[in-house]
């Protein structure tokens, strides 16, 4: 398991169209240079402010929608369920995700900004989760070792 | 004023990546073969239920997305200013909406379904904006009449 790289985009306060294509460029650029096999996301967190979840809620679209016109396969993983892969608990903090995030990858420090290591939990997430059902279908006899690495 | 075609583009119940890219591609193909020169989006409408109001600004990103990858202009319009705009009061129903709507482009009959109508109403709310500030603006002296249709 290697980080090969993480970060954020951000933005201006343009108007929202402006803003999404920013993003849709932006993961389209790391797609196209990275050529992961999967794009994972974030569930929806419903929290108290409904106008952050729907602008957050358009900001999603444009990041699957980088994926789902190059035909990469889009995963949705809830925020629980990511803390509780990395932490060990569906209520950690950011701080102790950004110092699990560290530990599972080996990083000198923890990676910055707190939302790109967000991001790599969310990676991480899908890893265990990947070499869990694959653990699974081995004890049963579907996956030859040799298959997974 | 002319209405050129309406409709609706639904899609399945599939996962969400997969209907976004239905409805990138479907505006995209729409906005190909008929070139318009602006595309209008209903803004948000804050209702009752937080998760469809949630998946509905997955949608419309997808919508304004489709758009702005062709450098084609957005502009949003407030669900009531659109009400209005074709009915004169921004309280109206849908059947009210429809009805103007046919009224407004001398059609044999409402456009169907409800939701379609509701796009023309959309594009009619815009025309009329438009209008009204390019009779302004030439009421300033800022556009020379021949410029304008």
């Amino acid at each position: 398991m290697a980080l090969v790289e993480c970060g954020v985009i951000r933005t201006p306060r343009s108007p929202l169209a402006d803003r999404l294509l920013e993003i849709f460029e932006g993961v389209a650029e790391v797609i196209e240079r990275t050529r992961p096999d999967v794009l994972c996301v974030e569930g929806v967190f419903y929290g108290r402010n409904v106008r952050t979840t729907v602008t957050l809620g358009h900001a999603r679209a444009a990041v699957m929608l980088a994926a789902a016109v190059r035909g990469l396969p889009v995963v949705e993983y809830p925020p629980a369920e990511v803390k509780n892969a990395v932490v060990g608990t569906g209520k950690a903090a950011k701080g102790q995700m950004a110092f699990m995030v560290q530990q599972h990858l080996s990083l000198s420090e923890p990676p910055t900004p707190p939302d790109a290591a967000d991001g790599v939990a969310l990676a991480l997430c899908h890893l265990f989760q990947d070499r869990f059902t694959g653990a699974q279908a081995e004890a049963r006899g579907e996956v030859g070792g040799q298959d997974r690495d």
